[in-house]
């Protein structure tokens, strides 16, 4: 923890004793009439939680110091059973669903009361970091183990998950609520195992996925600790991101079609270069994404030209389109707006574009309630904030869609993911995994 | 032959018909001092060359309708069995020289004359045309007969030339003019063979490649009649180029080295994206190569952008420049001021661009008198001209380094070459057979 401010740290050490006195004792609302003194305030153990980062870390480590931990590959199932050893350990009934997700369960007070779930991924992209994923995942059970040590039973059942093959699209929360379909579980992993195969492999019952399934209002919360992934929270000195939401991501494939011809002999002005018309193109995206006020983004990652020799002037070019922001109705105004650019650049340079819908992820906002629940635990424990979108996807697009959903990002240092670069530091994931286990006893608290 | 003139049509008729008569019978001065009537011009049979073209190209045959003829694969030998039968019936003395050139001599009437040189070359690219290199070949082999055919001997000896791997790197060429290397030699050609074995399947000998070397100053000429390739000579309606020289080729790989970051996570201005810098420096080569007069071109045929995936910020591209022109002095005008401009672009953009210099060929300018006799013979043939550069490489620009070199052109339809829809008009292919026989006549001619 850091740039604390005292007044606010006393605050928050009453109103988080307060919190815990409340779930393990009486109700809120007494405490908070009496105005009894402080108790001391439930913490995570830090160190404890950071050990098991690293702990975790050795599964699929890699030479650079970072993690290769495919989701279905070896690396992944013996940090799965890592993961599950934690959780027993923290007092959760264990178990992975049809989909190949963890979850561990602890029953609370009230029978009649929907779960809180929390939690993250373990699985990883090639050449990954150590933290995206594991730090919600680890903190999750940290929450839950703190809870346990401190014989802190709440009123709703609490589910720590692990959700299964995030980084290859959110497969595990996809089959919680439903919406992997048949045709994904015979798409290939990165592991080389089918999704199908790879579900088996890790303990699920693909051919059970109904079973994984829950329903729209069938849960009081679901809250994801995680790293930014960006840059933002450590260039502005700020130690707690409070999530507005997960950004819509449209994702198009654009053929630039001109003609090829020979580079030596074909005058400048009796050229259709496809390059150039593409080359104008990225420039227009740039132009166009950065032409209005707000934290849309706007990518042209991956390109080819044909036939790409250096003596053949290209005459098709494919590329990718993703914008990505809060609210759909911008990204279709700023795809209009492209596609008005690229017809004039076609039209200038005697070239047609074509573009082609691959994918739209649409936008997840969170849940106004969880994000004052989340601001106000940060608060409590004295950490300044920030209310930021998410321009990654993360599991919680999917948990947004059957009912209330948070997210609480912690820094990445210089906001490099995604590489054994990637890193976020101790005192900063302790404030993440404390904000979240205060998040856990608001919900639990709130009637 | 089309959009004569029959005023110089005529003037044509007399000044070919003397230039015959002289080579075969009495000096052109006695001709033209005495101002004999016209005899008939000496002509090549059209009809016979186009044939000859059609049979040729049913070797390494493509469904659409052009030829994949790789140097040293068997379509390639098959069709050069083929040619040298054509040179034998043209009463020429053929071999294959140390580097694997096919040559077929025929020997001249004053001993100590330097032969004159002229051909071109008969393997292709992959899915290549029926016209490039083989129009020049055949039409060598056509002159040589119809010289042949009519009991012409020149003063000077005759070699018509069929140069090997043209398309591979001017090989066949460079090894006349001892600029292969034995690095070379080990290189493995787009027949799957390397050059050295690919020489030797040819019925060259690698070991001996000095034998094949022709010093400066041992050949009278080199001339060479090749199709256009581009589309200046037929959208101008122009039936012949006299080719001023062959451009300087300079080709470098550049690097944008950005920094690689997610596309969700990463803001628009904290981006060092290299593909957008790469698109600036793209639009910067076009408009500093067109914003000078003349017929420089440059060009920008590949690029990769690293890591190439669509919701990844490029964080490294890397692509190829290339700049022709018949000057080098304005190449390297223009490189300075593409540098200029890729600096500028990478201080704005906070990306490094870096030039690697890969392959440096100078502009080859063809002899300003052969360049007359060119002309001189179309325009007996009541054939209108051109004077223009070659975009493209050719054998001559490596026949300049060590004597005089000169090149005719043809129009190719539409401009398209190295394509199964290269097209050269029948007519058009007989014009510049003609023109070369007319300029082989007056080279021989010449004191």
């Amino acid at each position: 923890m850091n740039r604390r401010n005292f007044t606010r740290e006393l605050t928050g050490v009453l109103a988080g004793a307060l919190g815990v006195r409340a779930v393990a004792v009486i109700s809120p609302t007494l405490r908070e009439r009496t105005q009894l003194p402080a108790q001391p305030r439930l913490r995570v153990n830090g160190v404890r939680l950071n050990e098991s980062l690293s702990a975790l870390a050795e599964f699929g480590k890699t030479a650079a110091g970072g993690v290769t931990r495919l989701a279905y590959g070896d690396a992944d199932r013996a940090a799965r059973e890592y993961a599950m050893g934690l959780m027993r350990a923290a007092k959760l009934e264990v178990r992975v669903d049809a989909a190949g997700n963890i979850i561990g369960r602890r029953a609370g007070r009230e029978a009649a009361l929907p779960a809180i779930l929390f939690g993250s991924h373990i699985d990883s992209v090639p050449d990954g970091g150590r933290y995206d994923g594991n730090v919600g995942s680890m903190g999750a059970i940290e929450v839950a183990q703190t809870l346990a040590d401190n014989n802190v039973v709440t009123r709703h059942p609490l589910e720590v998950v692990i959700f299964q093959n995030e980084e290859g699209g959110l497969i595990g929360s996809r089959g919680m609520i439903g919406a992997l379909t048949e045709r994904e579980l015979d798409l290939v992993s990165r592991s080389g195992k089918t999704i199908r195969d790879g579900i088996t492999f890790i303990g699920g019952d693909p051919a059970r996925l109904a079973e994984a399934r829950r329903k729209p209002g069938e849960l009081a919360a679901y809250l994801e600790l995680h790293i930014e992934q960006g840059a933002v929270l450590d260039t502005e000195k700020i130690d707690i991101g409070v999530v507005e939401g997960i950004v819509g991501i449209n994702w198009w494939d654009v053929t630039v079609q001109g003609f090829a011809n020979h580079a030596g002999t074909t005058p400048m002005d009796r050229r259709r270069d496809a390059l150039l018309a593409a080359a104008r193109f990225i420039e227009a995206v740039n132009r166009v994404v950065t032409s209005v006020p707000g934290r849309q983004v706007g990518t042209v990652g991956r390109i080819q030209a044909l036939p790409g020799a250096p003596n053949v002037i290209p005459g098709t070019v494919v590329l990718s389109l993703e914008l990505r922001d809060l609210d759909a109705a911008k990204i279709n105004m700023l795809y209009e707006r492209i596609r008005a650019e690229a017809r004039r650049i076609g039209d200038a340079s005697g070239t047609v574009f074509d573009f082609k819908e691959i994918n739209v992820n649409e936008p997840a906002p969170t849940d106004p309630r969880l994000r004052g629940m989340i601001a106000d635990a940060a608060r409590e424990l004295g950490l300044t904030t920030k209310v930021m979108p998410s321009g990654a996807g993360h599991d919680a697009q999917d948990m947004a869609r059957i009912g209330p959903a948070g997210m609480i990002f912690v820094p990445s240092v210089g906001g490099i993911s995604h590489s054994p670069r990637e890193l976020s530091r101790a005192e900063d994931i302790t404030n993440g995994a404390n904000v979240l286990l205060g998040t856990v006893l608001k919900v639990d608290a709130a009637r």
